[in-house]
């Protein structure tokens, strides 16, 4: 008896991802012998066509996107990646060709993070592409960074820029000049920064990824470490296209500071640890900027401009509901 | 500044499922110190509302089938349940009331199997509810369960009942009558057989769970034990209502034969083990039966009637595409 098309599928483009414990995507579950003495680190994120990803994106950046915004997750708890699982739920619009790039931007990005699929699930739907993968890595007991751990007086810092992946979404939708196509590469293909994750265990008093606007998020760090903060809004590191476009927008800065799609890592240290962390980051090439510190108060962020006035926010960031 | 409604949902019916190592579902990522000496058995299983559930089923047995689909595989491979992380993806029409059901149906099967929600996602779709949920457990090293160790001559054995997930498909569809909803009851809520499962290790040479068809899934655990079976369809054991189904229906055998959402456990073992099989299920209050032996051959399954004579099926089982 011939196999029903799912399973062609996944021998196909599936299967040539699967590594060590993966039984060849063949059997009920993995199996996976934990690096010993490690602590496993676990997170799930799922993505919605229309929400998370443009039905045009090419396939190729859908499936890295996926994958990393999973292991940015990781990269702020400092975590080094080790494998994945991996649901599709396809319409019957999306054929062989989108799933072939789909799994040909995975295998890249495998090569690239060092990490491989354990096992999945390929389901059909009426609806939108759903995707969800669940990431495993693993940290030094007790050493994964927290969001909970920051102390009044601290510095606050940010990797990379922030911004260009709300711009790269307006740039995809017309809104945004975007002539490189740089800010919507950014949009389609962010940088976990897990290097420098890692390079902040034992540094960083507490630490996370920005995914919902810099603003919101960092009311997360404050909820989780009982303080609130203050942003510099002028110290907030803008890539060269998105101060362009700030430049044409003057006051729209916000925009910035409250727009999803960073997967920048957003950290807290002690002052006198500001030159460590500099070597630290310079180290492993990824830049980053202090952009405040935390003050008393009841996970408030407050968000002042260059001269120091409160910049009024129309939102904090990205909501689904 | 107010939170966005979604991690109101989440602290309102997700957080309170959270067990060790999901730090309140408020970090990036879970931690989880995996069991001394043990192997981690990892499964995902996505769900899609009209796919593989109905828009108007509870939302408390849709989060419990969810779960136990993938405690299904965990079963199959002889393992103990650990934790899970869980991606929900929702329409606008799906409120608070639907969320409510669905965690307090995950809350219940949670204390049932011993297990907790240790991290996940919740988005918003354009589409139908869209579930995925990955489940993490662990057995002795080298002990799991496969589905390529059987051999020919051994005996293959199914637990429980077939065909009644599919006539609780149709039941729900009101195509079969269920006058007790004893048949819609086992589509909407399977029975994973850990208990089983765990008591076949070193016992049973392959296993299997049956979710996409009996015929099937044979044929995938022939394949991976490279031999072929003869599957003796009197043999297979049906529910009351099932058989009460078929006689009304003489000669449709083949439709519960093929039919998914049986998740019940396909294994082989040697003839010599019989009655040590026999007396494990016993002991787990699990009904067992011999259903077949496996032959040379290259995957094929053939399915004989009472008299002896080949059934010819139209199909072997579920295919998504």
């Amino acid at each position: 008896m011939t196999l029903p098309p799912e399973f062609d599928l996944i021998d196909r483009y599936f299967r040539p991802l699967a590594g060590p414990g993966a039984l060849d995507l063949a059997d009920d579950a993995a199996l996976l012998r934990p690096p010993p003495g490690r602590e496993l680190v676990l997170a799930a994120d799922a993505m919605v066509e229309n929400v998370h990803f443009l039905p045009d994106d090419p396939a190729e950046t859908i499936g890295r996107k996926l994958l990393r915004t999973n292991l940015s997750d990781l990269a702020a708890m400092g975590a080094v990646p080790l494998g994945y699982l991996l649901t599709v739920a396809l319409p019957p619009g999306r054929g062989v060709d989108w799933l072939a790039g789909f799994a040909a931007g995975l295998a890249e990005d495998q090569r690239r993070f060092a990490l491989s699929i354990l096992g999945g699930d390929t389901v059909s739907t009426a609806g939108p592409v759903s995707l969800s993968l669940t990431i495993l890595g693993h940290v030094a007991p007790g050493t994964a960074l927290r969001r909970g751990g920051a102390g009044i007086g601290q510095d606050l810092w940010v990797s990379g820029s922030i911004g260009d992946g709300v711009l790269g979404l307006r740039a995809r939708r017309g809104e945004v000049a975007d002539p490189q196509g740089r800010l919507a590469g950014r949009y389609q293909l962010p940088q976990p920064r897990l290097g420098l994750g890692q390079a902040l265990v034992g540094l960083a008093t507490a630490a996370m990824d920005v995914s919902d606007g810099l603003v919101q998020d960092l009311g997360h760090l404050c909820r989780a470490s009982r303080c609130g903060a203050v942003l510099d809004a002028a110290a907030v590191p803008l890539s060269v296209p998105a101060a362009a476009w700030l430049r044409e927008h003057p006051g729209r800065l916000g925009d910035l500071l409250t727009g999803g799609d960073d997967y920048e890592l957003l950290f807290a240290a002690p002052p006198e640890r500001a030159a460590e962390i500099a070597g630290r980051a310079e180290a492993c090439a990824t830049p980053v900027a202090r952009i405040g510190h935390l003050v008393p108060g009841d996970s408030t962020v407050t968000v002042r401009d260059r001269s120091g006035r409160v910049m009024p926010l129309g939102r904090s960031g990205w909501s689904h509901f």
